[in-house]
C-alpha cells in the first residue's frame, strides 16, 4: 500500500481545508463558496517562453446558497470527501470508482447525489485546479497501459524493477509514477523514444534496439496514458534525456506528439507537470516516403475528417514554425498518409536497422 | 531475437510444403490447390465431452486455374512467403504489417496484390487452420494489452522476471507466450485469478491481494488478447491451477467467461489450445447485488442490446447448465447490469477484503 508523505499529508490538508471552509461560513452565517480556476479555452494560453499550454487566471466563485449552484456545491464536497477518504487510507482508485463510491440517494428523496459519472469526472477536474494538485497527487489513476523496457532502474512499492532484466514483455507502467510510488533509482539511458504504437515497440524491443542505442522504450499502446507521459517527463526532468517522438504520419500522430510536447488545451492545468517542452518529433514525417522510397500505394488517401484537421494543426501557435507549417503542408499537398507499419514494405526490421539509425544519425527531427 | 527451435522448424518446413506442391503441381502441368478447413458456423460444433467449440471436417480446395480463386490463391502464396520469411529471420510482426510487407503493385499494371488488411487477414487464418498452427507459431503478434503479477517466474529471451517482485506495476505479458519464447520456470501460486477490467487489477495489486491469497494476478484490459488467454491456459495445462474469471456482471461479461473457457466461434480451430473447460465464474454474478447488499441505483438499467444479446446466449449450448440459465434469466427478471467497480459504492477496498475472500471461501462460483 502507498505509504503516506509529505506531498499526501499535504493534499489530505488541502481536501480537509475545504470542509473547514464550509464549516468556518456555517458558523459565521456566511454563504460557504470556493474559489474554482476557470476550465474553459477562454482561459487557456500558450506561453511562448515556455513553450507550453497554460491556464490563465480567471476564477469563479461556486457558492451553496445559490439555486443554479447549490447541487454542484454539495456534489463538490461529496467528491472531496471521497478524495480524502483515499488520501488517509493511501489508497488509489479510478475516476468510475469515485463516482460509484460518492452515489447515493439522499435521505427521505428519491433524488441520487450523482446520476452519471459525466457529473463527478468535470468536479475531480475542478478540484484538481482549485487545490493544485495533479491527478495522481489525489490518488485517481487512469490505466496502466503502457510498457517500458531500457537501462532504467526503478523502485516501486520495495521491489527494485531493472527493466533491462524483463525480457521482451518489459515492466507494465503504472498509472500513477508519482515520486511517492515510483523512485527512479539509475537510468545510465542516452534517450527515451517514445513509441506510438505497441507493433513497432514490440519490432525494436525484440531487436534489441535499446540496447545497441542505450535508450529507454516507452509506448502508451495509441495516445500515451498519463502515467507514460508523467514517465517520460520525470525522466527529461530528473536525467535530462532527450525525448524522441515516433508516430505515425497524420493529423492524429502530429496530435499525440504535441500533447508530449505542449501539454493539452482540455488539460492545461498540468502542463506545468506533464508536458515536455523540449521532446523532439524523430518521424514519420510527410518527407520520409520519398526520402526512404517508400511507393505511394502503402500511403492512405486523406480523408475530409484528415484535411480538416490538419488545417487546424496549421493554426495552432504551437505550430507556426516554419519547419512545421513545412511539414504538415507537405502532408496535405501529396494527399496520403502513411502509418510506422507501412515501413515494413521494405522489410520487417527496416525501422529498427535502417530508418530509425539514419534518423538518429543525421539528427533528422523537428522541434 | 527468437531462436528457431524444433516447433519453428515444423512450421517453416510446412510453409515451404505449400510452394513445393505448386512446382509440383506446375512440373505435372495441373492445377496447384490447396486444402483449407472452411471456417465458417456451419463447420463448428461444441463438444460436449471436451467442452470446447470446435472445428468440424469439412474443407474446401483453392486452386490457382479458377476465375474466382485465382488472385485468392496468389494472395495465400504472398502471406505463406511472408510468414516464411518470420520464420527464416526468427522474428515476429502484426497482421497489419504481413499486410504492408505483402502488397505491392503487380509488374506492368496498376493492380495491387492487396487492396486492404481485410484481404490479407483471412487468409492468415486459412493458413492457421490449414497448417494446423496457431498464430503465435506462425509468428504473428496481437497487442500486448495484458498484465500480470504474483508468485510465477518466466524466463523471457534469457530474463529470468519474477513476477512477485515488480511492484504494483507488473510483467508486461507478451502478445506471444508460447514455450519457444516464455517459460515457465517456477509457479507456487494456487490460483489463476483472470480479471476483466483494470482498474479491479489495480485494486488487487495496490493491496497485495496475490500475497494474501497466494495467487497469479492476471488482466488484459477488457476481452482478454490472445497472450493473456494463452498464458492462463498454459498454468492451468502445465501447473494445474484452477482458473478463475472476474467480470462485469452484464451479457459482455458472460460472453468474455465464455470465451475464455470454450473458445470462439470465430476461431474455433484455436480452442484446443486457447480454451480452458475447467475455468469458473467467480463474479459479479446477477445474485450478489442481493447477496452483498448493493443499492439498486448503482446497477445500470439493461438496454435493448444487453436484452437481446442476454437472450442470446441463454440458446448457447455451453450455457444450458440449469444454473446458467437460472444466472441469466435473473439479470434479465431484476432489469439491472451491475459493474465491477461498483463494488466500491460499499467501500474503495469492498472487493479485496470482503467480496472476494467470501467468494473463495464459500467456493460461490459457476462453472
Amino acid at each position: 500500500m502507498a505509504k503516506s508523505t509529505h506531498t499526501s499529508g499535504a493534499v489530505e490538508k488541502k481536501l480537509v481545508g475545504l470542509a473547514d471552509l464550509v464549516i468556518r461560513a456555517a458558523e459565521k452565517g456566511r454563504d460557504p463558496a470556493i474559489e474554482i480556476p476557470v476550465r474553459s479555452l477562454s482561459n487557456v494560453k500558450f506561453n511562448e517562453r515556455k513553450r507550453i499550454i497554460e491556464m490563465g487566471s480567471n476564477t469563479q466563485d461556486r457558492t451553496f446558497f445559490n439555486v443554479g449552484m447549490a447541487k454542484k456545491f454539495m456534489q463538490t464536497m461529496l467528491v472531496g470527501d471521497a478524495l480524502a477518504e483515499l488520501q488517509r487510507a493511501g489508497l488509489t482508485t479510478s475516476l468510475r470508482e469515485i463516482y460509484y463510491r460518492a452515489k447515493h440517494t439522499i435521505a427521505d428523496s428519491h433524488e441520487n447525489t450523482f446520476d452519471g459519472q459525466n457529473e463527478s469526472d468535470p468536479l475531480i477536474e475542478d478540484l484538481e485546479v482549485a487545490l493544485e494538485a495533479l491527478r495522481e497527487e489525489l490518488h485517481v489513476r487512469a490505466e496502466n497501459a503502457g510498457t517500458v523496457i531500457g537501462p532504467l532502474t526503478v523502485l516501486d512499492d520495495g521491489d527494485t524493477v531493472d527493466c533491462a532484466k524483463l525480457g521482451k514483455g518489459g515492466y507494465s507502467v503504472p498509472s500513477i509514477v508519482e515520486p511517492d510510488y515510483v523512485q527512479i533509482k539509475k537510468c545510465t539511458a542516452d534517450f527515451v523514444l517514445l513509441v506510438e504504437k505497441g507493433t513497432q515497440w514490440n519490432r525494436l524491443a525484440e531487436d534489441k534496439f535499446w540496447k545497441k542505442y542505450n535508450c529507454i522504450l516507452l509506448t502508451g499502446n495509441g495516445q500515451p496514458p498519463r502515467g507514460v507521459r508523467r514517465l517520460a517527463r520525470r525522466l527529461n526532468d530528473e536525467k535530462k534525456l532527450p525525448v524522441y517522438v515516433l508516430v505515425d504520419n497524420d493529423p492524429w500522430g502530429y496530435y499525440i506528439y504535441s500533447v508530449v510536447k505542449q501539454g493539452s488545451i482540455n488539460l492545461a492545468f498540468e502542463s506545468q507537470r506533464m508536458a515536455i517542452p523540449e521532446a523532439k518529433f524523430i518521424g514519420l514525417s510527410s518527407h520520409d516516403p520519398e526520402k526512404y522510397g517508400l511507393p505511394r500505394n502503402v500511403g492512405i488517401k486523406l480523408n475530409e475528417k484528415d484535411v480538416s484537421r490538419a488545417k487546424e494543426l496549421l493554426n495552432y501557435p504551437w505550430f507556426q514554425k516554419k519547419e512545421w507549417q513545412k511539414e504538415i503542408r507537405h502532408m496535405l499537398s501529396v494527399g496520403l498518409k502513411f502509418e510506422l507499419d507501412a515501413l515494413a514494405n521494405k522489410d520487417f526490421q527496416y525501422l529498427t536497422k535502417k530508418y530509425l539509425p539514419k534518423k538518429l544519425q543525421d539528427k533528422d527531427w523537428l522541434d
